[in-house]
């Protein structure tokens, strides 16, 4: 719109050349291997959209899904994940082995098919145990009106659903997509849960938005925590050049039946006991005994 | 892009029929009459930022608005309203009565028409309090600029907005949509507001993340509230199943001109007095009268 | 769907005209001089895909850039960059002078081509600090398994980056789009940093849903914060009508390699010493001399 | 951009009340009973997608069909099938009966139904005949390669089916549909078909831009037509008032294995008897034998 | 997905050279004065769009408009439409002046604003004569079951339709634009009508694939032509270089109540006189007498 | 929308059997080798896209090229280009090659990278020749206004690039593709020209629809042809089994600087001397001597 795009041109183009040659530019830029692309922020998101309609066909993804047509859809639908699987899980296998042979692309890419696979196949489970998160929310919120509202309108059902489909891939052995998922979720619902995290059934979380959940906390059965709550780390032991020690436990163990208010911090490699309740508002360092109620005094 | 789509055809086909057949297909399954969709998220969103252009023409939906075309732009979005909401609450009313004759059918579709009429009726008196929000908000805030800065870029007035017109819905007698309504802006701002909860004018809400307001709060006038603030449940009678009681008032009364300062929980049916002041992370389960200020000893 | 759309003409017609015509509507529409847009969020959202594309080339925007194509992306990005930015800043400046003659408008076009270029001049030290910004989150995290996962995975990254962005736009004069750009990330992450923050370098945040900066805060290099942790007012001047001051300094000073734990809020124009340490849910409103650690006790 | 939109208000206000309000408007406007729109050009387009699949699965529609989803993908298209043209005969129908009674509207939908069901039931054997005329196509042309490049390149397979589509709803009792579907062809390939015609098997035209055949044209097995050809009414009955009769035979009858070059003209209810050969840039008004060559002479 | 990209990269980088600096890039690329951008196809297909939904209301563009949305949404078309030709008009004028001030500038816009204005002016009296055009299309086609079905689906109705609308922006002095406006017809049915011709009212093309009516043709009332019908040139003066004479009268007078049969051409300034017939694939050079017949003879 | 969606299930089920399982889906059926899909018309539509805008920037593509963009820009679009072409020459060999080894599918790799190159370096040879019929295209129409005129709005500019890009391809080997490009002009301009044929510079098609030009077909420099002309085969040579033989030359030879006018066929393999002229509406079937004027008698 302006009369002279072109006041400024020898200034822009010292940008551009800064910001192509710099020093920064190299180890800022994803440099690739002929051209081969990071896993895709747009591709993961059609997995979870697909997860989450074999999960709850009709709930997501094909909304006009009905007794007829459901083997149908979920042929479809399995395969079109078994294909986007495939190839995600490539891009992130070739991220770890970036300098390679043709022999060895070509086994990159079966085990990538296997894989893929492989989630498939742990799918009915996955469903089997999303069921028992669904029933334990309705049982123990007031405000639920029915199961279908739980499923379709609380944030937390697709937090624990992304949170379980990560966590099956993270076991197959697929790099940095099944952070992706949970990242997806965390961007989604404000509850940011670790894919390596142990989450056992029944897990029902309330509102959720700034629930945390470590890379190395184990979480019973029937546990329930609130907004705000954090199973973190205290403090990490840390190497001879000061950086962390990767890969020790750091968080926090939780037994069965156990609940946490909100915005309760719980932190280091504790217990908390079967059927223990945390208070809101509490910062806990130490183990709790089974069946302890712990609250605020002030 | 592999040699062999089908080495795995087999254990595809497995569990798809597992994914079909199994039982708890059925029951996670949204079963449909007649293949009737639930509401559905996008037309929700549709039906959000209608909403929002008709109670702030120009800074939401048509940014083109002008004194000349005002009247058409109002005229349409009306209409278009009218149109999405009598759809998506039939779609509504549907799930609750799922076996019906014809007839009833059409007495839904009148009565879907009738609520969506009145509804927006409503929506003059919904932008006038939320002009005491806008006010209340740049009052409150020494960064705020202008009101035109409030509007457009504070997400506590679209969270606000939502719950403002998810109440009223639900005032009708519309199931489900005002959940999801306030659920779109818990995913956007990260505020939960339940749809049930009453809130006087002039509310003003700083930052907002993590702020959870339950089903039965009641809110009085001129109160703000920071980021992090929970107006909740303490804990809840429960049958002789165990199950909590839907129904019974179990979150706070907040009396007018009230501060709560970020990360505090009120808990419980008890009454914040006129005039009073909650500090910061706090963990309230008790009556506190009026114009008492009351904050954290450490 | 109805047989009878028009049972509520009258109804319809009245809403539109009250609408329109009410008072209100005067006062909540933004009254455009000549039809002028608002800032576009759809634009806003464009200006930060290009910032991001060109601080992190290959991580986001254009997913398939390399070597060969490094500079021609650049260069394209950078003048689709200026473009957007000259719009945009025209149409902010436009809001602060509504009323104006035809060379004060081309007066504005001109400054609003001189800023964007100036902004654009700055990428490469915006690149330069969001660099030690990566590195810091990288060291930090004993859960992080590479620099490329941090800057494509961690939503901090994109909180920090469009900050830095928005601050060097705040600097040079721009009004409500370094807001605009904040509050995006805020709505993508849920944390919530002011542009006007004054932020040193190797700045790491984990998790970070419900972090809140202040608009007067000063944090030196090297500081961690974790998820919840508010850099806030206590509270501020009123003048005689009983408003807020604006402009006074009324949020924290933080000092070097200070880290402050999930949940507390550190509150008005107090002075957190170098290398302290702040423990989880703390409510802190006095100064923190250097290398104290202050923890809550329970 | 203009410094003043409304220099012209007054006029555009008039206009738009002349275009609303003027006798024209009633007469043009497609008036709604309840706001029932018309066949809907987009879903027609969907029509023919799901055709063009159902007939060359994996030539049209969805590309990356295989031997394992074909099932899957059949089912699913054929339901989607059902569906769209359930809802456009429908909207075709009611144009025909526009006052009604409740009971009637519900009658429409169970026809609609059903003929949507029976179009599908013709499907394998419209499928076969298109079988036949790819291969008339293939074996009649040189410059073909292969049977795949005809279906998926040559635009006469596209105006065929279309007009086979078209034909089947005509039979059925649907309104406007056909028309519309044909003249979907037409606009993309230059080939217009009327839907009314009949054509036997083994139907090749080449190149194709121009051709027209009438509504009441009928013609044989192994015909081939080349581009510009018309097979059209000479002249037309007029009743009393000067305007033409409809529905009386007016076009040619076309027997087996005619071949008809590029440009000619065969006009009126005459026969073009079995095996003859007219060249091109022919005006043809009169019975030509069975296996006669006629030819134009300069 | 190859192993190596660059294998050709010298080559690529020697021809990015030659297609940027080559003498043939100078020519051949639009130069723009600032970046002008040429009047864009997009925005002339949203004002086709625009003018046939408002002279066909509920036909084109808003199919859902009915008798109480009908004055809002002609309104809202009318803003869009003026908006969208002074956007397109400015566009086309500066490429006729690509030299001038900012003065100029000011006063070509205010040109192209009075120009878009009193083509909306004339929108009303181009629907009337529309409304002529159908009913001749409708009396004349035994084949036509409605006037709706004309308006729908008879390609000839938009390439009329898009020539009225041409030929009236040319009339008020447009460049370029009225080109673009039935080219973009030509595109669709294959009706080539330039927009300096001059037709009168009930004006019939059947079928019309490979109509062209040339530049200075003027066409009677009541005239029909059929598909393949062309009203060109003969041959043309040319100057002392050798090149045509531009501006010179060279295509043919059509009287009223004359019908032209298929692929007939009718070459040079000559006369067709009132009611005469032409039949199909004619080549006419001299002036044709008033009520003379003539055929192909063979 | 009907209340019970299952009243014709099964018959519904017993068509997709059919369908999935009649001998003619086999047939019919694009049979994949491990999912590889046919070329894609979208991704030939972007290869078209890209291709013009590389020979004419500024005028299709990129509308906002200027002098400081243009390197970038067409840096950009080789690259583009080069990976587009890549990817839909390897789907087009694999469909030559169906049965091949992993070696026999990396060699086809290669061989569709180095083609791709082989084409862009062509590219600005392409260029210059089009620059030619640009320039015989304004010459010779008295209607043209501007160079610019042609190129942004004569269908046969695009229709002839079109046709460049795909000759190139098909002398380089590639399959089915090259008459891909052309069939996508033949659907947007109505000119049906084989990928085969050889043709001149200066070549000028005027208005167009309803041209063919077929594959054995070869023309001079500076050839105008009109609307409807056909270079076409009169008859062609069987074998035994009554097939057409392919690959013999069966269509005309055109001199330099010929002229044929509207709706002429000329067929079979004669020859057009140089200078030759065609009247509109002829059947050319024998040789034409240089100079000579042939048109028809009435």
């Amino acid at each position: 719109m302006s009369y002279n795009t072109y006041r400024h041109e020898d200034e822009l183009k010292a940008t551009i050349q800064t910001l192509t040659h710099g020093t920064a530019a190299r180890r800022m830029c994803h440099l690739h291997l002929g051209s081969e692309p990071l896993p895709n922020w747009e591709m993961i998101g059609d997995i979870i959209t697909l997860c989450r309609s074999l999960i709850f066909p009709g709930f997501f993804g094909n909304d006009d899904v009905n007794a007829f047509s459901l083997e149908y859809r979920i042929g479809i639908e399995c395969e079109q994940l078994k294909s986007a699987l495939e190839n995600q899980i490539l891009a992130g296998l070739c991220i770890e082995q970036k300098s390679r042979t043709e022999a060895e692309t070509i086994s990159l890419q079966n085990r990538a098919e296997d894989i893929a696979q492989q989630f498939i196949n742990r799918l009915p489970d996955i469903r089997q145990v999303m069921h028992t998160d669904v029933e334990a929310m309705y049982d123990g919120d007031p405000a639920a009106v029915s199961h279908e509202e739980v499923i379709y309108c609380y944030p937390a059902i697709r937090a624990i659903l992304n949170y379980r489909v990560a966590h099956e891939l993270l076991l197959l052995g697929v790099p940095i997509i099944p952070r992706m998922i949970t990242e997806a979720a965390h961007c989604e619902t404000g509850i940011d849960i670790h894919p390596a995290a142990t989450i056992g059934e029944r897990f029902a979380i309330d509102h959720g938005t700034g629930v945390v959940i470590g890379a190395t906390a184990i979480i019973g059965r029937n546990v329930k925590i609130y907004q705000g709550v954090t199973l973190g780390a205290k403090s990490f032991d840390c190497d001879a050049d000061g950086n962390p020690v990767k890969g020790v436990p750091r968080h926090p163990i939780v037994g069965d039946n156990v609940i946490i208010y909100s915005n309760s911090s719980i932190l280091g490699r504790i217990r908390i006991g079967d059927n223990a309740v945390i208070g809101g508002n509490m910062w806990v360092t130490s183990d709790v005994p089974d069946g302890e109620m712990i609250v605020q005094h002030h």
